[in-house]
């Protein structure tokens, strides 16, 4: 498509009505940075009025053009662009209910769609994905496009990036895999207004700089003013025309149009209500001084074919276990008994990935480890590679979920330690995106710590009981102990709308369930009957607490053993089979604290009939040969286990 | 000082020396990556023994040149150098152990030095963190830079960072700071022999790519053939030369003399016993090709004067909270009797400057909220501006610990989930780091869940019971309810070594203690009196606590409340008080799950007398005007306390 004709004067009018909005809705907020939101005035305008194909009464086809605003914290001038649209909002693409500009003065209020930040997940359709902690909207962008291109839709992806957020690494990782990935749909503007926070930005964060950055990261770039219509206009008619991306350097004004009255650097700040006048006559002068009086109305974005909403379907089986490893030649495990987790991941992709076309699967350069390269074998076009950025891999994962993907991405559990922000951003987003990290715990041994993920349990349960506000939770973290168990904790992922982790792990693990054991959310299997003690595990170390079992059953302490694969955690079953058998609970973890003894410990100490010890990595690990040796090393090895059982058992 | 001039001849025979030792250890250890060992077989030559000004016999001293292996997977060439250097290890400047050759046949043992990747804490001291985790190693060296530029002491800091490596953002958020802050006395070699784990590295690592990539972000670049000792000892040579940083953008081969017995793309795997033979018969004959039959010794490196080890220091005082506040115009705190416990960090930061020369301090563009301002206005030297990079910044800190300085880095709590691999590295190389979140928790309400940390807590408390190995934990972590407390925690921080986290809140607080109140690390405070129940919180929402205990108490339930103002905590005084008083507790929290409704409920279901519950952040927040209606929307707010507290006390 070309870019419409600009009318320079419509483009101003419309920035200084929407310019207004903005100081208007923050003062009355009492928060928010409408200087920001001025500094977007016009490339908004341009994109929402102009440039955009999409229908403002239904942000959900899937067909539209999309908008990331990156620096979410400029949001206030697309809220009054939208309303100024009669853009939809709410859930419901058959029943929506379409914004007014008196909704603005609403604006962060808890009834109101209009969150501090941009939030699909609050009603507000138009975003695809939660922003306001910088720096990730080009990866989100980037899902986007690789979702439209699977999907074969012609669309683009504007993304608005501020020239301090220019900063944060996840842009150039971003900017990277963009480039790797030939998405000329996308197309990123940084707005260099030249103010952060707290001070002006780095000479590093030019617009010089940035456009000779973006060059050396082999896009396209084009520098121009910000608040000029027509080189907006004639730029944005080269997105999608080259095989690179575009970059918009845009020289900016923060606060622009009401610069006088706000002096500089003016930021996260509303306008008192005192000054509120003099700052609305100042932007009536500006629309003076660009001749702006009386102006045609400005012509409406041009729509897309509609296309509907994505049926719903049925829930994804896997196949039988034993048929999905002949598919991939992985049958030896049959005759071995035995086969590592993350081998069951990759094996499970493969058939999820045969069962259902939106499984996407993403990793960041290990994928011979994390064996996902088996997915990427088997449908390449669904595979994406992000090297190594893990920021931008997770980031990318949600604009895939918002695409309509169901995106598995996998590292190693310790390099999701890199990504966290972008998680708690997927799930604020609702994105419904699969984290893999495979040598989690400390069962790798020989790596050493920088290699070890020993935090991630405490970290994804801390959501694991937080209503989403969709009747489930924000987070499901699994951590089979067995390939057969992996092998259905995937089945379930793919079935949950929302994000799930899921810890594999690097040794092979002997078989502890029949071929076609079945596996719940929330549930938990008994491996073994004991009156004496129950022992809860999961994981790797479970081959060691089954040891230490058998030891103490041959010594004469008789332990049950619970396979407490998933989080949350219906306790019950556990604390039940606890009371009839001397009321004690052991918990051992190869990880620290945070995790199966805090649930445990939590659900035991409401009633507190049940006493609950808990055994986790007790030290900084190091190096060792084999896994035996770390979890000695860190106080949960098998003789640790067996004598911290026998003290409890009282034996 | 003017480089060596290079023996080529010499420096090749070394290099094929070292790697055979490469190849042999990482085949004893069964593990490791011999290849990546390989291609810097000639940059480490020339840096250990030809460039670097250091006696390998004192690496603790101050004055020496250092050397970061950001890709630390490579080791194995370094240990092998330091051994044939007869390098000091240990823990002891003043009771060394020299390496020698035999001791790399322990690489990866669980009682040698030599870990699986570096880490000084392992006993390395030649290296000044941990790294392994990749593309955090400039940023560490920004640190060190910073220390030396704060000592006067003119020392050069090399870093060795893969191609694929470079591919992490923070790379590139280390090398904006570097060129802010004129830190050329840095010199980054980027060995690019185009290969990563899985794949091939993509061509945005290319050689060239990346050399205009630091041209844009203002390095100075040289391009050269990383295994000719000439071109390297020239290039080497410019460091620290102009005003900008060098960037040396090397050619090398993976497995460089050993390429046809490995065949392409072999990392991570070291070669079979089988193999070895011939793999070091290849080295031989590419000795051979090299002429390198019989070489001169190669020189020793030029020793920098020694410096003694810092004196041990009496541990830092601050003055009284009333003193501190009056010298940094704050004193009308004390009329109104409340000041935000954010600014009570700035205030406790001043005065910390004051007290102690080593005190240092970071911000990512935010100091004008987190009030690290204004230990920018009383220390300017000592404060370092990071830009929107949490990253970098964190990973600097770990530098300028390594320096001996006492760093203190603020931002959002939210925006420290964007380092949670920096802080797992910085805690992995028992760095003696602050970490300083304000706005921490739902109490900043309006700017909604972007900007909430609530997932802070339990990835904190993971580590805050896991031995440091030096007598210490790995973290402390501290959540003050009000200035005074937040003012002494500071004081408790900067007397810790190791990592500290502090939350502080937006919101203006009330005093609750007396100006002089004394607090403990694993301490807490009972706040008031009650027999009916126990309630335990702890940040800013302590003080609705306090509202619905006095509300209660007005309806004729009494309850105790105390305030576990930091963890890992000693629960005793709480269970002990529980248990005089009904037997049951109830935790508020501003969290999500995992912090102290884990740590009470650890504790008491061990015994199993005391019953504990607990009221977290149950759903995903959003925006709303105030932090009140926040707590209400989440399900901690002052009603829903006073509910539950009633149900427990069966009132």
């Amino acid at each position: 498509m070309e870019a419409l004709v600009s009318s320079p004067s419509s483009v101003h009018a419309k920035a200084i009505e929407l310019g207004k909005q903005a100081l208007k809705m923050t003062t009355a907020a009492g928060s928010g940075h409408p200087t920001s939101a001025l500094s977007l005035a016009h490339i908004v305008v341009e994109l929402m009025y102009r440039q955009m194909r999409y229908d403002p009464r239904d942000p959900w086809n899937p067909n539209s053009d999309r908008l990331v605003l990156s620096e979410g914290h400029a949001v206030p001038i697309v809220y009054a662009a939208y309303a100024d649209l009669g853009g939809a909002v709410g859930h419901d693409r058959a029943n929506p209910r379409y914004l007014t500009n008196d909704d603005l003065a609403n604006l962060r209020e808890l009834d109101s769609v209009l969150d501090g930040h941009p939030n699909p997940a609050e009603g507000f359709p138009f975003f695809d994905a939660a922003t306001g902690s910088l720096g990730q909207g080009l990866s989100v962008a980037a899902g986007l496009a690789l979702g439209a291109r699977l999907d074969g839709i012609d669309k683009r992806i504007f993304v608005l990036i501020g020239d301090g957020e220019a900063r944060e690494g996840q842009v150039w990782e971003a900017a990277d895999f963009i480039a790797d990935h030939r998405l000329s749909s996308v197309c990123a503007v940084f707005s260099c207004n030249g103010h952060g926070q707290a001070d002006a930005v780095s000479p590093q964060q030019s617009p010089e700089r940035l456009a000779e950055k973006l060059e050396a990261f082999s896009w396209d770039v084009v520098t121009l003013d910000g608040h000029d219509p027509e080189a907006l206009s004639k730029a944005f008619a080269r997105v999608g025309k080259g095989d690179r991306p575009l970059a918009i350097v845009a020289r900016t004004v923060k606060g622009w149009g009401v610069a006088s009255t706000l002096g500089k650097n003016f930021h996260g700040k509303p306008i008192p209500a005192a000054d509120l006048d003099a700052a609305l006559a100042e932007l009536d002068d500006t629309a003076a001084q660009f001749g702006v009086v009386d102006v045609d109305p400005i012509e409406k974005p041009t729509a897309p074919a509609s296309a509907p909403a994505a049926v719903a379907r049925a829930a994804i089986k896997l196949p039988p276990f034993a048929d999905a490893l002949r598919k991939v030649g992985k049958e030896s495990a049959l005759q071995k008994k035995k086969l590592a987790t993350r081998v069951a991941y990759g094996v499970a992709l493969v058939a999820l990935g045969d069962a259902d076309d939106r499984i996407v699967a993403l990793d960041g350069d290990v994928s011979n480890s994390t064996f996902s390269n088996m997915f990427a074998a088997a449908h390449p076009d669904r595979f994406f590679e992000c090297k190594i950025a893990e920021q931008n891999m997770v980031s990318t994962g949600a604009g895939l979920s918002a695409s309509g993907k169901i995106p598995f991405a996998s590292t190693f559990a310790k390099f999701f330690a890199r990504a966290v922000d972008q998680i708690d951003m997927a799930i604020i987003s609702r994105a419904n995106l699969k984290l893999v990290g495979s040598h989690s715990g400390i069962s790798l041994g020989a790596d050493g710590p920088s290699q070890m993920s020993v935090s991630d349990v405490a970290y994804f349960r801390s959501m694991t009981r937080v209503d989403d506000g969709r009747g489930g939770v924000a987070c499901h973290l699994f951590n089979p102990s067995d390939p057969i168990c992996a092998y259905r904790c995937c089945e379930l992922m793919a079935n949950i709308d929302g994000l799930c982790y899921l810890r594999t792990h690097r040794p092979d693990a002997p078989f502890l369930y029949p071929l076609d054991e079945q596996f719940s959310v929330g549930g938990c299997k008994k491996l073994r009957e004991g009156n004496q003690l129950t022992l809860v595990s999961s994981g790797y170390i479970m081959h060691t607490v089954l040891e230490a079992a058998a030891q103490l059953a041959a010594a004469g302490v008789e332990c049950s053993v619970f396979d407490a694969y998933t989080l949350p955690l219906d306790a019950s079953p556990i604390l039940d089979a606890a009371r009839a058998s001397g009321g004690r609970i052991l918990t051992v973890e190869d990880n620290y604290a945070g995790g199966l003894h805090a649930e445990l410990a939590e659900a035991a100490a409401k009633v507190g009939d049940v006493t609950v010890a808990g055994m986790t990595v007790s030290r900084i690990p190091k190096s060792a040969k084999s896994a035996n040796e770390v979890f000695d090393y860190v106080g949960v090895g098998l003789n640790q286990i067996t004598e911290q059982a026998r003290k409890l058992a009282g034996n």
